[in-house]
């Protein structure tokens, strides 16, 4: 349940710090078979208008995917902290150098042997539709305890977990 | 590229114990609008046919999406260790006493307050169609190693990476 004292605005700020600190996550697309089919990503950016980017390249099954069906999902967890973001989304794929330059990192030269110049290189954005995220409302280790209470109280667990869901 | 030395069978089991030891999951279904929507999930078991069982309610937007489309995708990540599993599947909702028996712990209490007696818990159980793994072959700090070493001499992460995928 979310929080009505929390304001969108402050919501769609938390929801960017967690995709940006969690930072790996798993990009689900529907393969051709209407499988829903995913694979790990290293998120670059959510940017100013809450779009998130990727690095890829052109000739990869994930942009056959994504240019058959726009629909695609995110899934990032933290376990060990609780932490899970998740998005629904439509996703393109983009050939801009000015941002490519922009989320550019020496550690992508793993992947794009030629770095910018790697034939195929290419962004993925993807546009948020719906967005949710579940995180410990007071910290970890109050939310273990207060776990705890809720197996004995009975309570929802709901008491201690912030849950918010974003329509974009 | 998978492991040509690797059998099937090593594959699978493998499989299996990364499912159950990393636990939580994320559930991507399908929803009314066609977007692809996630929540987290905690696994209680892969079973000796390779099926991923899990509990749920009756009702929760989360069956009706299984119930109407059965294609539904599970991602596992364990960042800290860099273990990536995928498992695109379908899934039905199963109300089996015997087998909640077996599944059911004291600590879903916090989610059924009256146990295995409470109106409207299920069993979500998924059949893989198709599952991928990723996990460092040599543990985490030698592949750390590993990975610098293909940055500075332009080889692939793979040499690092373990990859299989099982069709199923």
């Amino acid at each position: 349940m979310a929080d009505q004292e929390t304001t969108q605005g402050d919501a769609i700020n938390r929801l960017k710090e967690l995709v940006e600190d969690i930072d790996f996550t798993m990009l689900t697309t529907v393969d051709a078979a209407g499988n829903l089919v995913s694979r790990p990503m290293s998120t670059r950016q959510m940017d100013e208008n809450g779009d998130i980017w990727f690095f890829t390249g052109d000739d990869t099954k994930k942009v056959d995917e994504v240019e058959a069906d726009h629909d695609v999902g995110l899934s990032y967890l933290d376990s060990k902290g609780m932490r899970f973001v998740t998005v629904a989304g439509k996703a393109i794929v983009v050939h801009d150098r000015t941002k490519m330059e922009e989320l550019y990192t020496p550690s992508l030269d793993i992947w794009f042997e030629e770095g910018l110049d790697t034939p195929g290189i290419a962004l993925l954005k993807v546009t948020p539709v719906e967005c949710e995220f579940w995180e410990p409302k007071h910290g970890k280790l109050v939310m273990a305890a207060g776990m705890l209470k809720a197996l004995v109280t009975k309570d929802t667990p709901d008491d201690t977990m912030r849950h918010e869901k974003i329509s974009c």
